[in-house]
Parts: C-alpha cells; structure tokens; sequence
C-alpha cells in the first residue's frame, strides 16, 4: 500500500478513522507508524493527501488535520477487454489493470475460458481488488468492471458504440506489429512519437484468441496486432501494452 | 509452452525423444496432439523449427522429421539488476525476464530483501523457471543469472564493467521520469524516436530502494527514473519498463 484509501462515509474533515484490519496492519507492520506520524491517504472516489496519526488501537486509528489537497493522476482512456482467465490470475490481472490506470475493464468469455471459471469465488472479490490496485497505484478512482458472459453478442451489439473510433486486438500470429499499429496513428513531436491509445483493447488469457474470435473482431473494424516473436503471459501481455501508453502520457 | 525445448543430448537429427513429464502432459492434454501431428520445437541454446510425432508411450514421445531452421530471436541487450525479491514472486520475475529476452540478470540483496529470501529452495530451481520463460516466449538462449549477496561491493567493483556506458535504476521518488531519460537518449528516426536500452536497470523489490541505495547508484553514474505517478507491482514494473524497449526494437 502506498497510500491508504478511505470511504468518504469514515471522513469528519478534517478528521477521518481507519476501520480496516488490512490497513491497520500495514500501518503497524509494514509501515512501522506512530501516534503523531504523517500518513499518505485518499479519499475513494475523490483527492489525495496526508493525514496525523491522532491515536491507534487495535481495531482503529483515528486521524486528524486531514488535508486532501492533490488530485488523482489521469485515468488510461481506454476499455481493456480481457478473457477471463483462471482465478488465480485473476487478482493481479484487476490489481495490475487498475494500478495502470485502466478507466474501463470488461470480462468477457472465450472459446479458451473454461467454463468453471465464471463460478468462481474470486469473482465476487473484484472489488478487493480494485482497492489493492488504487492503494498500490496511488490512486482514488475506481476503474469500471463489466462481465460479459457472451463473446459474440458483445462483439456485434456492444464494441461499435465503445470505439471512438479504433480497437485492437492483441493476437502473437496477427501480421501487423503494435509499434507499425503505434507509428500509422502517431501524432508527430518534434523527433519523438506520441502513441495514440486506441479506445479498446482486447487481450486474451491463456491460450489466446481463436480464428474465428479474431474475423468477429475483424469484422468490426478491430486490427490484431502482434508484440514480436515472443509471446508473453497475459499479465505480462497487459503491462507492456498498457505500459506502453503510460510511458507516452 | 508454445514451443518444446529439447536439450541437444535428446536429438539425434532427424529424430528427437521427449522425456520430460511436464512436456509430455502438456502434449497430451493441453496441446491434445497424436502420431502424425506436427510439434513446435527447439534445441536448447540453438535454433527453432518443427518435428513429426512418430510415436507416443506414457514416458516418453518419439519425434521425426526434425527441423531446425528459425534462429532463435534476439536478446535485449541488457544486464537487469533486480533486488531478491519474495520467493512466491521470483518464479514469475524470473519467467517474465526470460520471455522478454533479458540476456543477463543479477540477483542482488538489498535493505528491504528479507534475509530470509536468501534461504529460500526456490532459489535452486531458477533453471526450471528460465526453461519455462523460454517455452513461454519461444525462445531457446537462457539469460545468464548471477546471484550477489552483497550490495555495495558489487555497486562499486562490478558495476562499471557492466554500463557500456549508462545504467538506470527504478525509483518512483525520482526527478527525472523514464520518458525524459529515452528522450534525452532517442536516436531521431523521421517523425518516431527508436530508444536505446541502457546497458543496466536496477528494479527494487517490494518497498523499493531506500535513500543510501540509490545515492551509492548514482555516485557511480546510475540515473534514477520514475514512471509517473503510479507505482507498480514489482512484475507489472519489469514488464513495462523491458517491454518499453521490446516494443522499440
């Protein structure tokens, strides 16, 4: 946690209390704090800032002269469209998109999805998540999760009105690299290259998109591009792609 | 794996056997292939090409036909330093290294490395974790992984043999973001900017550096660079920051 983020509801400027036990034990264990100490803090949904430590006991830590004075960073303008992978990735996978910055995330099924995943517990965890990734991130803004159990009505009904006005398609056997994508819709600075971050972004989980997923997409006006010959896991897949705009900001 | 390596003592051109009872489940279950079918394979430390599955026991799988004419991809160019990090996270960092094509990599201690890392068995199956990078990102050269237990000796007698001429340390409290540094960097190509991998990157671990690391890094030429505001999950910062280049190639 690099700043601990707190529901408006537990805020009384410019006092505010910490109900937690996974915050509260972070500030004793990890952060090692103390009555009188300075806090980086959040308020969900709003600004960051800092807060004293005004007394601590085992089930809460009060504190004062709250100031929350510093906005949260941009979000990533962009809807990820992710497989939905196992469980056990599934955490980073929401933790990483949302400490990036991604504004809008939808789940979604494909050929390669096991069934047996759309039962699971973590799924109803998404939350806790989210809330990891903004305090990792040293954010306030939730991003926007949507499931989406079915890949072709989605495709066809949905991605139109989500384009304003491209999509890609990250795809290790497509013909067109995403540096040839990035270079064909870059706004030319001086000698370097501004990248354009296209609206959408669909990645797939273990195993990737099937042929017939990727004509759907096609048919859409959604372009497969490839990373090179290397052909990373999905986390990896979503740092260096989304990375690669964050570091174009 | 999308692609089976094989070391060279298991190849007798054109034939090959596979003895490995991870490659051989993941044929059979994951790949689902049979007599007949053709396989993606690769010598270790040589080149990728295909096989033909000749015959099939549940020890081992008979291969025939075998070509190996793709020359295995490049490697990045770059030694990455990296803080021990907790053994439950080595495995992946040492995985996401290998398909990113690092060509080196040292293992180091640093003051928020708990000593106890240093203990850990995972640290015995670091070539397990490199053949499944190489199977993950077809590839067939391992990185060269060196462990160093001490900090400042290896900063200040082995570092500068290593930066040929610069290195950069992550460090999300710096001046100087990664973006003004490939900049500073860039070898200007018409309207886009090709950037150049420094020789060496330091990635901290969980909490990061702390202020003497960092000024001992920079007291021999080592520039600390942020990446915005976010602060990223150790993996999610390996793969951004190589896959920065990776997409730069």
């Amino acid at each position: 946690m690099n700043c601990i983020l707190l529901p408006k509801s537990d805020m009384t400027l410019p006092d505010a209390q910490i109900n937690d036990a996974a915050q509260i034990t972070h500030i004793n264990n990890v952060l090692k704090l103390q009555v009188g100490d300075t806090l980086k803090i959040g308020q969900l949904g709003g600004n960051l800032g800092t807060a004293v430590i005004s007394s601590m006991s085992s089930d809460s830590i009060k504190l004062s002269g709250v100031q929350l004075d510093i906005a949260a960073p941009p979000k990533l303008d962009v809807t990820v469209v992710l497989a939905l992978p196992r469980p056990k990735v599934l955490r980073r996978l929401i933790m990483d998109m949302t400490v990036l910055g991604v504004r809008d995330i939808v789940l979604i099924n494909s050929y390669r999805t096991q069934k047996s995943y759309w039962q699971s517990p973590m799924l109803a965890r998404l939350e806790a998540f989210v809330l990891e990734g903004l305090q990792q991130g040293v954010d306030t803004v939730a991003p926007q999760i949507q499931l989406r159990k079915r890949f072709k009505p989605f495709v066809e009904d949905e991605l139109l009105s989500l384009m304003k006005p491209d999509a890609i398609v990250a795809h290790p056997y497509s013909e067109m690299s995403l540096t040839q994508y990035s270079q064909q819709n870059a706004i030319s600075q001086a000698s370097t290259a501004k990248a354009v971050l296209p609206s959408v972004v669909f990645i797939g989980s273990e195993g990737g998109w099937i042929d017939y997923e990727i004509e759907l997409l096609a048919a859409q006006g959604c372009q497969a591009v490839h990373m090179g010959s290397r052909i990373l896991r999905t986390e990896a897949a979503v740092n260096v792609l989304l990375g690669h705009w964050l570091l174009h900001q």
